[in-house]
């Protein structure tokens, strides 16, 4: 089996130039095939702000209506896409930007009403793994947006790292795919404050034990419970780690293993 | 020869609901292969003024400062492209969004500075026509935000009309292609203010007598030299007309023949 790497990147590495340098670099210069994956929320927040739309959170996730639908669109399909495809073909990486409705790459509902009313949210139904696999055997590099759509003409909202993890698990038949998530920190830490404390390889039992003893920090939790998930179901690893240590081969980070 | 239809509309026909809803149905509807090139200006400019960015035009072409192209990246880019993509996809059209920077479809420069600098416009260098020829085998239908790049990682701000031209002289070298302007009128008006008085065809010497007797409308007068421009380079039939008459046979409006 061909090696794939599903490279997510939060929008704060996107939206700061200097990192955005850095992975660009790194995402460039790692070997074989692969996709990126990128977020972009504080932008859509700070853009929905100067429109007069004022971000709507409950834990964690956006309360996208119509307008703030809109934002992400122009925000995570336009302003940030288009940008890193532009900067990666600068660095002859044949990328193309695609939001799941493109070649209808990915398909999703919007998500039902039960306590909470998301708007147009998306729970991904469908990775379309052949049409990504053709572009895969052309070269060519999908930079994927976190918007999906329901193939019903209604494109919608759907969160980046849980994208990453569905194009992992669909992918995972075809290749061995590491899933890598970009973030703030070199890996998970046992001291959130020091660097120093990066726990190199986390297995569930170990997993279990750190958070039942508190030592990793609530936050991750959901993060790494679906690393886990998507470990468990065929992605070959999942690592976790800033952009600066991207690379083809070991990263220095935090690497899940069964 | 395979026939390649060209279809450019303007931002009026994707920004107001029912003619859009026409468009797509049109669109869907014409039988073999297709590229729509899309506009956009009102939505843009009306989503600058909301940001404070007022949108600055010198004969009709938008001035294009850093900000302004962060506005038209994601009206052009992102809200409107992804909203057509959508549409189609939900009619088995199967549509990809495109800038010029994704695949490297679209090289251009930055417009050199004369007597105006027009800021990050692009005036266009090359069309990836082996790539295009590719998608369309593939039965992909690509869809052209009017965006292109300088292969050095910064997106320029071109013309659709420009856009949708530039592709019909690079395709003409592999299809029979028919290049369809989609504007306001049913095609080019004997009286601006009557449909009736359609001039169904046109050659150059009509056109010439037309503009001298100042019967054809100083307004359609570049649109139209750039029409036979492309007649003369290899573009077989150049249609004016209306979304409504859109169709894969004859179409209602205006044809420009040599």
């Amino acid at each position: 089996m061909q090696s794939l790497n599903i490279v997510k990147v939060g929008g704060k590495v996107v939206e700061d130039e200097s990192r955005l340098a850095t992975l660009i670099k790194r995402f460039v210069g790692m070997e074989g095939i692969k996709i990126l994956v990128h977020g972009g929320g504080k932008t859509a927040s700070e853009m929905g702000e100067k429109l007069g739309i004022q971000a709507k959170m409950i834990d964690g996730r956006r309360i996208t209506d119509e307008a703030t639908l809109a934002v992400v669109t122009m925000v995570y399909g336009g302003l940030i896409n288009k940008k890193l495809v532009a900067l990666l073909q600068a660095q002859a990486c044949n990328a193309l930007g695609l939001c799941g409705a493109d070649l209808n790459v990915i398909r999703a509902i919007k998500r039902p009403v039960k306590k909470i009313d998301y708007g147009f949210a998306g729970d991904i139904v469908e990775v379309n793994r052949p049409q990504i696999q053709r572009l895969l055997d052309q070269g060519i590099t999908p930079i994927f947006a976190p918007l999906t759509h329901n193939q019903a003409g209604q494109l919608l909202n759907t969160n980046a790292d849980t994208i990453a993890a569905e194009l992992a698990l669909s992918l995972a038949k075809l290749y061995e795919v590491r899933l890598i998530y970009c973030f703030d920190k070199v890996g998970v830490l046992r001291d959130i404050q020091d660097d120093n404390s990066l726990i190199k390889q986390l297995n569930p039992r170990e997993y279990q034990d750190y958070t039942s003893q508190g030592i990793i920090h609530q936050g991750m939790i959901p993060k790494l419970d679906n690393a886990f998930a998507a470990l468990s179901r065929g992605v070959k690893q999942v690592t976790l780690c800033r952009e600066e240590a991207l690379s083809h081969g070991e990263i220095h980070g935090t690497t899940l293993m069964l």
